[in-house]
């Protein structure tokens, strides 16, 4: 088959690999439908990240079973499924917890001798733990199919970081990152029920998006301005629940800025730097707390799923560019380069 | 009047300072019974705080009410009162929400302008927001009075520390840190309902404390050691809730590599380094939270005093040498060379 192989920065390349099989009774093999590009890819292309020359990537898909282990109860050759970033058993005290990210025998797709999900097809350890199925007429509805791609990721991290924040009935918010997840984040905020959600972006494009989401402001300025104009909006104060989906040191550091004192920070940005963004003295003063991580998207695909196929919310927008497989070098660079959002790969 | 004052690090006094008296018609003034030093006055001690010369010193202490400004409507002269090491007004919006700490008429006693706790008299701003009565006999207790100072500080940390680390009936809990602060910690866990608590210390006299206070495990070692130690006491995941009462990096990066995925760090502890010990990349993949900061324990003095009178906790035993106000200064040489624990002083 074909899939998407990263050999160095910004050196990616769609190649001939072996075919996935079953190869361990657990495991089913599904056929992509849909993938897409993650902020976080972004890391492995810039050489931020390091990688295996040849390694697999791409941790977001959905697509059809195409063949199951012997052990694999839940899904049959045929079912249409979402699998979340990271793979996991199921059964497990973190799995049952909910904490699926934590699972021992978990793992992420595109890591060293797995498959990544920007390919034609990826073999799925501990299918029962890990795969979502979805209606099966979903399949001939373009932009739901787009809309239940962003649960394998960028929706449940953004809800992820909501809770994280605190957002609850009445709380104001305010998402620190205008890339796929802070968006998402905007429209889990506003699914759980805030006030008010100030979102900070200065592209039109993407703010645009955050209006549609739930924003009720957007902050266009940057660093201490933009910490000025959250104060400005919020009676001084800074809000209750602040969402932090970028991972630099500048980005959390204005997380901390516009925390409201007593109130939480939900970091969902892998940390880049992030860790010397964060000011324990203020915090301290502050009672700020710091509440997140990698999500367990899994443990909340059931609840958003039904909220996606019941039109509650639609996170399709943050989806902006389509291309064929073939051309997955050139949707990175699109993202690398700002001019794509988030790109959506039809294998 | 006589109180403590200081003069440069390691230069303590006790000296003729004004009587205080009513300035606004909120004050009231306080004639102390019991005073204290507390572990972050030695932070100023040794010179890593900057104190002005002569600046006043003490956060913590229980006392008779002298006089009130004709605005304060809660109290009269002779109420037995004790004061939370900061003062707020009550009113404000955080007050309402119970984080006195963040009120902005809020202050540290012994801050520039202000009196401090180990003297003989003090001025108290917004006596009605700040000031809680204590039952009148409790006067003629000494072991009482004595736990009733540590609402003061201590007592009321200690739980900040055990609710920010998310401590419930059934949980696991680490305690890093045994000084007063870490021991009541255990004290208001155990007081929570957690099923298991490790304490972290090699000094006997603390330790017994900590498994009278419901320890039920001490871990000697430090360092690596007392992390393998600790992951080996809870199945090799570390403990849900993890109190944080030191405030240095080492004692942070002990607390962050002890908690359990998905678990809460309380922290305490006045930053000193502490937060060079954040591993954020390690926090973000386990899911581990930061929760804490300088306790709003004017908040949490009605809870704790309820249970301190009728004998459900006793803080008492954290106040291991008594001296007068003339021996201050000796008091802070024997907690600096940790041959005491923590010193109640009696003016």
């Amino acid at each position: 088959m074909r899939a998407t192989t990263i050999h160095g920065p910004f050196d990616m390349r769609v190649e001939d690999v072996p075919d996935p099989v079953v190869q361990e009774a657990t495991d089913a093999v599904v056929r992509v439908l849909r993938a897409c590009i993650c902020g976080s890819d972004l890391w492995a292309y810039r050489g931020e990240s390091a990688r295996q020359p040849g390694q697999r990537i791409g941790h977001e898909f959905l697509g059809v079973v195409e063949e199951t282990g012997s052990d694999v109860s839940g899904f049959r050759p045929g079912d249409l499924v979402v699998a979340p970033f990271v793979w996991s058993d199921g059964s497990c005290e973190y799995c049952r917890e909910g904490l699926h990210t934590s699972c021992p025998r978990g793992g992420f797709w595109g890591s060293v001798g797995s498959d990544g999900g920007q390919g034609e097809a990826v073999r799925v350890p501990f299918a029962d733990g890990t795969l979502v199925r979805l209606p099966a007429d979903a399949v001939s509805d373009d932009r739901l199919l787009t809309a239940l791609l962003a649960l394998s990721d960028v929706m449940g991290t953004g809800h992820h970081a909501a809770l994280g924040a605190g957002v609850a009935p009445g709380t104001t918010v305010a998402v620190v990152g205008d890339g796929a997840v802070g968006l998402c984040g905007v429209l889990a905020a506003r699914r759980l029920g805030a006030e008010r959600i100030i979102a900070l972006g200065r592209h039109r494009a993407r703010t645009d998006i955050a209006r549609a989401f739930g924003a009720t402001d957007v902050v266009a300025e940057r660093g201490e301005a933009a910490e000025a104009a959250v104060r400005e909006l919020t009676g001084g104060q800074g809000a209750h629940a602040v969402i932090e989906a970028v991972g630099t040191e500048q980005s959390m550091r204005t997380a901390v800025a516009i925390t409201r004192d007593g109130g939480a920070i939900g970091y969902v940005g892998v940390p880049h730097g992030s860790g010397t963004g964060l000011d324990l003295s203020t915090m301290f003063d502050r009672n700020i707390a710091l509440h997140g991580g990698v999500a367990p998207v899994r443990a909340y695909i059931p609840e958003l799923l039904t909220d996606v196929l019941d039109g509650t919310i639609d996170p399709s927008p943050v989806f902006d560019l389509t291309v064929g497989l073939d051309s997955v070098p050139y949707g990175y660079e699109a993202m690398d380069g700002r001019t794509a959002l988030k790109v959506l790969v039809k294998p």
